[in-house]
């Protein structure tokens, strides 16, 4: 069934708006991978509406995954009415699984097929893991570009789950317009280091596997934080969740409404949104000059120029120059 | 009579060959302007024989302008013989005073006119600031634009002298063949933490100011640290000066033409110097690129573009290559 599947973006977008998994999953394949067909399903995803995104991020071990599952199931249930607004369903939801330590997927692949069991019965939940491969830009690039082809695609809600490491982390919260920053009752000794990196990207902590002691020092710990910080209209919440035991998620998603409501009031949904795009366009032109830069360095044309330099035909400013098309 | 000087690159260059210190300061400043001037002086410069250059660094209070003038006057008695070669005499030589920390050559030119009242009665001598300007690349580009120039305008010899921090500290020993570093007695101390940065760099290490306590233990901190280095087939000697009082400049002189006569005895010269080359072009291009990026964000059609792609009319990924010209 699958070899039958079409190779045309425009055609398998269609098939993914009609409901095929399939079509949708070969779709973030061409992403995943870059270049031309990667650039034919942006043609046709950056005209769609943007879904609701969600990123769940945090140190190895803290509970992630596990989390991330058990609020598919929220979500499910739909938005909450909360800050006046009306409760509102949702008929589908995406899982973004980011894996960047994994270059060919060989791991987030085993753990989508453990996680895929559990909503294997669940024809409306998409759960896809996204490792770096040819994507121009990398991650940071094919991230957002998953995250609009899953909108294209008709999801209202994608949740982007990530190991919090470094820049991986900031590109992601970058991406989406909730971050919860997924923690553990004594992370103070772990992430002290981080605490200011944390902070920049938190919209919601979570204490998770808040049935082990030192939930309170936590808290504490983050309260504290955030007290001697400069906040804007948005002070991140503390959400304590058991993921394991299914506890805690709906506290957490009515969190992530509010700060949606919080976002859409103060129209900073769309003003993120659109400095986002401004973002990404400036790094799409980056990456393309890099590219162009790396394949003119590699080109015969290239030794070529050099050995005139090296000789003292041309100097390097005049050579540079042709190189480039200016001369 | 500088009014009267021709703005010309080439009409200064040959009236600084003929030996017009004024045309010669002339075509530097246009060298640390950047822009056409520069480029033309450079088309003039690198089909010229590179002069050999001593680059001087090292951390800020170590002595090394007083040590730079002091080897002025060693240098001008001539290459020494050493290593079978033999005595060479030199006509005149140049000093470039690297100055990053001025980006208007305030401190500079004072220190420049300092220095020059103890040598401005010998016309062999040419000493000269550069400060970062408007030059492509700031001065990891203006630095070997300038080194060319001297040569092209027929100086054999160009100490550069840099105070040592951080990257310019590397991007001057990238455009010299022998890198001093100038340290003083307890340099351990304060020097800690750039000890890997000092080896890499390094080709000779002065002990300045070598009349004062803890001489010994400097040179043994560094032979130890000589010792648990893997050094090519150069081991980076230990000079001892006290350049108050010209003590030890002969040493370091003689030791700077032991190391050349290494550097051209195995071919290294010409190696190090066509790698050096080859990056440099490489910079160039890159520069060129970042130039031209940056020209293209601040222009009408960028923002025109970016106005399409928030509307949806365009994505991100055909409007970045239109606006690079490739659609």
């Amino acid at each position: 069934m699958v070899g039958q599947l079409s190779r045309d973006p425009q055609v398998l977008m269609a098939e993914a708006v009609e409901g095929s998994r399939v079509a949708l999953a070969r779709l973030l394949t061409m992403v995943e991978r870059g270049g031309a067909d990667s650039e034919a399903v942006a043609a046709l995803s950056y005209r769609a509406p943007i879904p609701y995104t969600v990123g769940l991020t945090g140190a190895p071990g803290a509970g992630k995954s596990t989390l991330t599952d058990r609020l598919i199931t929220t979500v499910r249930t739909g938005w909450p009415a909360v800050a006046g607004g009306e409760a509102a369903p949702l008929d589908q939801v995406a899982v973004l699984a980011i894996d960047p330590s994994s270059p060919f997927t060989g791991g987030a692949i085993l753990g989508d097929r453990v996680r895929m069991q559990e909503h294997a019965t669940d024809p409306t939940v998409f759960i896809r893991s996204m490792a770096t491969r040819g994507h121009l830009g990398g991650l940071s690039l094919a991230v957002p570009d998953a995250i609009r082809t899953l909108g294209a695609a008709g999801m209202p809600v994608v949740l982007v789950e990530t190991v919090g490491v470094g820049q991986m982390e900031v590109d992601v919260a970058r991406a989406t317009d909730t971050t919860v920053v997924v923690m553990n009752p004594g992370w103070g000794d772990s992430m002290q280091a981080n605490k200011a990196g944390l902070l920049e990207i938190a919209d919601i902590f979570v204490i998770n596997k808040a049935d082990r002691p030192g939930v309170k020092e936590a808290r504490r710990d983050l309260e504290q934080m955030l007290d001697l910080s400069s906040l804007g209209t948005w002070r991140p919440p503390i959400v304590e969740t058991v993921a394991a035991k299914g506890a805690g998620t709906e506290d957490l998603w009515e969190q992530v409404a509010l700060h949606r409501a919080h976002l859409e009031r103060d129209h900073l949904l769309e003003s993120q949104r659109a400095g986002r795009l401004d973002d990404f366009l400036a790094r799409v032109v980056a990456a393309m000059v890099e590219r162009q830069v790396a394949d003119l360095r590699a080109s015969d044309r290239y030794s070529a120029t050099m050995a005139d330099v090296a000789a003292g035909v041309i100097d390097p400013y005049r050579a540079a120059a042709m190189l480039l098309g200016d001369a």
